[in-house]
This record gives structure tokens, sequence and C-alpha cells, in this order.
């Protein structure tokens, strides 16, 4: 394979796979987002480009991607989350396929859970939701309230700070109780990792001024941070 | 830490976190799922105790993390898939958590994007998908259809593979597209991998004969399989 999307993990760089690893570890071209951590591109080795993906268009990283590939270096492009998971690994992938570039995607793990997690909320729980929905809301105004405010399970929203007032409210006037548990986690498992919790109608007051990125979790499950929040500050783990 | 609950990801064992390879390398008491790969059994240490979950009540498990734990040996539950993603994982940690055993969760790799990615199909894709829902289906009388029906995104309907037939009939009836893209992935990520895609008024049959455990993928994002289908079939990762 020459060109692998490789998913970094929330933050935390010991919750890179083994697999990812193993490629970074020998790669020609690192590609990597802003938000993935330092310490794992300092795993690619000291000869390997390293390209920062910010500030280049979708186009320009797809086209990085088509040369260095087709050129027959080993190249990784190192994505924050999953690539597959609101991460427009698809785009990059479709390109690769369209120019005929082999190409491998190795799965990284969401922000979906493993941020929740950080904060002891368990996507699922029986008894408590048997159900997850994900929502990309950058874009609150393509929004379905009525849908939403109508499931029985846990709500994710991914990118939905910035507009996290007016989300609320349209999910309030929609029917979904005011004082449904929600969280509000600002960068889930780094270091610097702020979470705060409370009901559904005081939770965007309560996450002013949290820092990007950040994860809304909306439903039952909430109430078992109280219990299962971990004690000490989440272990940040060594690559090794 | 005293007990870990590690999530194994979805087969493959190079799909495990470097954390969790971490922490299976230096446990005594190793507690784990079936479905998890030998090769990450083979990781305990040789002195490690081994103890299958198979055969045990979840109550019988709760109380071997919690004995093990409290007795201050390195416990790692490993958890097929991600240990909050129905997982039952938040059993394990309140009933650890109750006990005042220190616990943490290292998040795994779920098969809910990775198992369609290992057929080419990406969760979200911009255009397509920018929602999905995640749905335990083991009881088919709990699935609300009305709402699935309705939703606008990919639909991953987890341990439906038994009751397939009655699930895609009940969707249909609601008024779900009988031409909608779904596919049916058995033992995703592992060397035995199979796959269907097809029409869902057709997938029940095109999925029957095929083992479990299998995942269920239902919207356009089915599409993209054509083009980003994996080449070779999946390189099966070596853990070092």
């Amino acid at each position: 394979m020459s060109v692998a999307l490789v998913g970094a993990g929330p933050g935390d760089p010991g919750l890179i796979t083994v697999r990812g690893l193993e490629l970074l570890r020998r790669c020609d071209v690192l590609v990597y987002d802003r938000l993935v951590a330092p310490e794992l591109v300092a795993e690619a080795p000291p000869w390997a480009r390293r390209i920062e993906r910010e500030g280049l268009a979708q186009e320009e990283v797809n086209t990085l991607l088509v040369g260095h590939g087709r050129a027959g270096l080993a190249v990784v492009r190192l994505k924050g989350g999953d690539p597959y998971v609101f991460g427009r690994g698809g785009e990059e992938a479709l390109a690769l396929a369209e120019a005929g570039v082999p190409f491998e995607v190795v799965p990284g793990i969401s922000s979906l859970a493993a941020v929740p997690a950080a904060v002891g909320i368990p996507l699922t729980h029986r008894g408590l939701a048997s159900r997850a929905t994900l929502v990309a809301a950058h874009d609150p105004a393509a929004l379905d309230y009525e849908m939403l405010a109508r499931l029985d399970g846990t709500i994710v929203l991914f990118m939905g700070l910035a507009s996290l007032g007016a989300i609320v409210e349209r999910l309030l006037e929609a029917g979904l109780g005011s004082t449904t548990p929600a969280a509000v986690i600002s960068r889930g498992t780094w270091p610097d990792q702020e979470a705060v919790i409370g009901e559904l109608a005081k939770i965007a007051e309560l996450a002013s001024g949290l820092p990007s990125p950040a994860l809304v979790v909306i439903g039952e499950v909430v109430r078992l941070a109280e219990a299962l929040t971990p004690r000490a500050s989440r272990a940040y783990a060594t690559v090794r």
C-alpha cells in the first residue's frame, strides 16, 4: 500500500492503533491534521517529509496524497479521530481510487465514544440507551430538530459548540425536555480537557468560554458520569 | 489503576490501541471475550491468569473484576469493540465504582465505522450522510421503525443479523425505500470476513447463511463501496 489514511484518535497519543503507529514509523511522507498530538508527529522517521494540513484546501491535500502515492512513497495521512467518521476520509479515498493509487484505511478511535468515556459517560447503557445518533452540527440550520427531539437514546453533536445556544433553543422548541441531562466536553482526552454537565436548558450557558473542539452529549447516559468519572485526571499515555 | 476495561477493537489484532496493548502486556489477570483475537490473548504475560468470559453471567464477571481488583492485581478486562458502545462496559464500571475499586476505561475501535470501512463504506460522507444512527437490534420488537424510516443518514444495526428479514420488512412497511442501499458485513476485519451489498428489499435474502457477528449498514454511503472497496483482502496486522 502506498497511501494510508490513518486515524490518530481523539487526542491522547496512546489511543492510536498498533497498526497506525506501525505505518507512521515507516512512512516517507506524513500529512497531518492540526489536532494530532505532537508526540505522534514525532514518531515519523527523522527523514520523513512532514506536511501540516492546516491552511491547505481539501483539493490540495488530495493532490499531495495522489502525487506522493504515485511516486511510490509510503504516505501516511494522519487524521484526528477516525477517517470515516466526520473526517472527510471518503473524499481523500475517492481521489486516490480515481487516480488508481492503492490505499489503506486504518480506523482510529473516534471522539464519539472515547470523549464521553473520558468523563465517565458510556455511549449506550442497558436500560438507559440502546441507540445513539451522531450528528454533524456545524450548520445549525441544516439540523432536523423535530427528529432529534423525538429520538429515544443518546445524541452526540460534533462541531456544535459554536452554535450551541441556538441548537439548544431549537431542541427545546421541538419538545426535548429542558431537564434532559447534557454534557459538553472540550478537548477530550487531552491533558487540558474540560467538561461541564447540566440540564439541557442550561448547558449552553455552562459551556460558554470552553475552547474547541468540543463534543456535546445529550441523554440519560450523562447521569452515569456522577458515578463513573475517572478519579484521577486521565493518564496521558506514552507512545513506546 | 488496578482494573482496566480495554477495547480490543473489531477483530484484527492490529486495531487495539497502543495504551490497551501496554496494559495487556503487564496484567496479572486477563478476563477476555470470546470474540477477541487469540493473538491479543497471547500478549498477556505467560504467568497471567487467563479467564474466558464466555459462559459466565454478567454478575459473575463483575464479581471477578471486583475481587481481583481489590486484591491489588493488575486486571485487564479485554472486550470486543469499545467497552462503552453496546459493550456493557458501563455495568462493569458501575460494579467497580460501587465497590470502590479504581478503574480505567481504554476505548477500543468500535465495529460501527471500522467494519464498514473494511469494505469501503465511510460512515459519513459530505453530500450523502451528515448523520449516523447506531441501533442495538437484538430485539426487533423494541425498534422504532417509524423513526428509523424517517432518518436521513446512515443506519447501523448491531446484532441485527438473526432477525434481519423481520427488521427489513418492518422498515419497508414504515416507508423506507426498497432500493435504499444496504450492506451486511460478517466477521468484519477478520481474515474470514464476508460481505453482501444490495437493495434493502433483497438484503436479508443475500445475507442468509452469513455467520455472526455481523453489522448491517443502511444508507446512501453504501454506494461508495463500489469505488472504495480495498483491492487486496485486508492486511492482517501483526502485533509487535
